[in-house]
Order: C-alpha cells, then sequence, then structure tokens
C-alpha cells in the first residue's frame, strides 16, 4: 500500500489517496482517535472514483463522525483502472437487450456480474489485509456497498467483516442467490422501491434467501441515486449498533 | 370524554383511563410541557387493551420522551366491550379455513375486516375530536397502529392525521388496496419478514399502492410480536422528524 497524497478535510477528516497492486483507493480516517479505529469498506458503484467521490466522501465524513476509519478502492474496468474488454461487451449486450425491449436473461447477467464479483472480492481482501496493518486501524470491520453481489459474496467469504450495508439495484445472477444462503452476519440492505432500472421482485427474493437471523430491508422512494438522507442515517447507526463497542442506538 | 383514573409514573409520564361513548381509553402526557403536546394515536391490535397494555405503554413511554401525548381507545368487539357476534363468527370461519389448510379467499377477509374498519374509524376520528379540546394537546396528530386495513382508511379521509406508522400482519380487503393511493401523507410501514399469519406478498403490494410521496417499508426479522427494538427506536424517529417543528433525526 502506497500513499499518493495526504490532505486533512475542514472537518478534521484525513483523507489519503494510495495505490495497492495498481490499484487506486482511498482511506479516510477520524483525526482524533483515541484507540484504533473500527472500519467500513465503501465499496463504490461501477462508476469510477472520481464520478461517485461526493457520495462516497458523505458516507466517510458521516463513518468518521461515528468514529470509523473508511476505506474505498477503484473497482476493475471502472475509472482510472485498465479497460475490460469483456465487461465492456456485456453492458453492450446489456444496452441492445434493454433498447429491444427484450427481457435480460440469465446469460446476460451473469457475463455483466460474476466476472466483476470474481475479481473485485479478492481485491477488497487484499485491500482488507493491508488495510488492518496500518496504524490507528484496528476492527471490527463493516462493508457498505452498491453492487449487490460483490457484498453478498464478501460476506459469505470474508470472515472479517461483521455486519454490512448493501445496497439493492444491480442485477444479480442466480449463484448469488444460493450464496446469500451462507450469509450469516447482521445486514441492513436499502432498496430504492421505485428505481426503474432494478429489478424489486430479484432485490425481495435476494433479501429473503439471507441466512442471516438478524437482516433488515429498508425501501424508499426517490430513484435509483435518490437514497433519501434519513435512510443514510439509519444505515449508519446499523452499523454504529453492530460495530461500535458500547453503543447503543 | 370522562377520566375515570390518573396516575404519574415513574418516569412522569401521567396516564388517565377515560371513556367516550362507552369505549374505554388511555391518554399519555408528558409530565413536563411547556407547549401543548403533539398527539399520536396509538391503535391497538384486536386482542384488548388490557392484553396489549405493555406494548402500548412502551410506545407511549417513548413518544412521552420526545414530547408527545398519545392515546389509545379500545376496538369495537375486543377487551371490555360489547361481544360483537359478528365478529366473532368471521374469526371463527377464518379459524375453520386456516385449520382445513384451505386458502383464505376475498369474502373471508372482506368479513373479518371491512365491519372493522367501517366501525373503529369514526370512532377514532370522534376520540381524535375529543383529545384536541383538552388542555395541553395540540397537534400535529400522528398515527401508529397494528390493523393496517384501519390505519390505511384512516389515513385516507382524517385530514387532521400529518404522518402514520403502520404495522403489516393482517389481511388486507381488496378495497383498501384501493384507498390506499388516495393516502398521500408521509409513510413508515413495519413488515415482519418472516411472520407465518400474514400475506407478505399482500403486504408488499399495499406498501407499493400507497400514493405518499414519502413512504418507507422496514422489514425485520422475528416473527408477528418480535418487533426489534432498533425498528421500534426508527419508527419513533419518522414520527419525531415529521411532528415535532424543528427537529432534524
Amino acid at each position: 500500500m502506497h500513499f499518493t497524497s495526504e490532505q486533512r478535510l475542514d472537518d478534521g477528516v484525513i483523507e489519503r489517496e494510495f495505490t495497492l497492486g495498481g490499484i487506486p483507493g482511498i482511506l479516510w480516517t477520524p483525526e482524533s482517535a483515541s484507540a484504533p479505529a473500527p472500519l467500513i469498506l465503501l465499496s463504490p458503484p461501477p462508476l469510477g472514483l472520481r464520478k461517485v467521490y461526493p457520495r462516497l466522501l458523505a458516507r466517510a465524513r458521516h463513518a468518521a463522525a461515528d468514529g470509523f476509519a473508511s476505506a474505498t478502492i477503484e473497482l476493475p474496468g471502472s475509472g482510472d483502472r485498465p479497460v475490460w474488454p469483456a465487461l465492456d461487451q456485456a453492458r453492450a449486450d446489456l444496452r441492445r437487450v434493454l433498447q429491444a425491449g427484450e427481457p435480460v436473461g440469465d446469460e446476460i447477467i451473469d457475463a455483466l456480474v460474476l466476472p466483476l464479483v470474481e475479481k473485485t472480492v479478492p481485491e477488497w481482501r487484499t485491500a482488507l489485509d493491508a488495510l488492518l496493518t496500518l496504524p490507528g486501524i484496528g476492527g471490527p470491520v463493516g462493508y457498505s456497498g452498491g453492487v449487490i453481489s460483490i457484498g453478498t459474496r464478501l460476506a459469505a467469504v470474508e470472515p472479517r467483516i461483521s455486519a454490512a450495508v448493501l445496497y439493492a439495484g444491480s442485477y444479480i445472477p442466480r449463484v448469488i442467490f444460493e450464496e446469500a444462503r451462507q450469509v450469516t452476519i447482521p445486514l441492513h440492505v436499502l432498496l430504492q422501491w421505485d428505481d426503474e432500472g432494478n429489478d424489486r421482485q430479484a432485490s425481495l427474493d435476494l433479501f429473503d434467501a439471507f441466512g442471516s437471523e438478524e437482516k433488515t430491508l429498508h425501501a424508499n422512494m426517490g430513484g435509483h441515486t435518490g437514497v433519501p438522507r434519513f435512510a443514510g442515517d439509519e444505515a449508519g447507526r446499523f452499523l454504529a449498533r453492530h460495530l461500535l463497542p458500547n453503543v447503543i442506538r
């Protein structure tokens, strides 16, 4: 992990950009931490970190105010990372099907999402290895992210993640429904009810499939990127409740 | 409205029992209110006020801590109110169908729920008239209750109710889905996801039908009466956000 920049934001949050095996990332830490901070992995949507930076920063500031460090890395094929022709092809295939008004079949969804899951999950686990060796960063670890199949796989295979906020709203391969049954950590799933690009029933089915004893679904209005502020606050309280010691919220 | 008892609870909440046109009810008010308190109507499930008193009291204490007065009245055919043979017959018909493993048809649901809605909603409006004339009780008015068809009808027809928490988990007549489209106030719907006695899909369909621009569905695990404490807290924050002036939560 190689830090490339460091700045102190106006609210005292320290923002450091880094690269890890060629993957760009950002780490935010609260300025005044008396003990190693718990960590939230902020997984971005596949739009490039520069584009989604304002949304991630808002969540990182919120997390820092609660005492969390948080970190993100660029997804493969997004932002400044190398072009990934197979992913671009899968996206083009999806667009063509949608424009033709045809149903989006399993083959299209698998080609679009599974390679992304298979490449991304090991990258996040490597990032977690590196982040947890930094001074000032401790556990427990939470996850909050936007491609729900990535979050599901990661929650199923990575025992260091103790609680996860999952944003529904992307296509879900069939195999992910099976993996969801292996997930046992507390989950907080956000669903934008009237998100036109989202298969609502698939999101409800995935929520049903999760094996977790504590799982909550929060459905709201407002379109794909219109998660209400109060819903973001509730997700923050969920992570605080599960990851901060001695906090009752 | 005739008060029959008054006591100060250990946390300073004043609890007064009353009768209104022969209907028993309870009013809880915060001890130290500097201005007329906003009001929450706490509609009980049809099990009798004595039986559900602990649950209602917990919600009333929570509400009082936020500065709310809250009030409940006994549902027709429940608790100490006169036996209602038609309701008992409808419940017996439902039990017979369930025991036979047959599907619960629209006729059974209509006979079980619609008379209850038609009798209860005017009673709550009359109670609201009386409650709002009391010194120390002002607006705005919220609703929080358990037979979702009663809450839906009341939210559709009673303009003095500004926000409502609705507990899914009872059978829903078809006509109520139509009335739901007329509801425009902010809604917070609680659904116990694995409630065996509940038609989950009907609850999701009703949530979809509500005409409100702001509506939120919170689904949780834990069975019919197992609403998690954090979910109750979130419902309380919803009411505070909409009904208390100058509160940001």
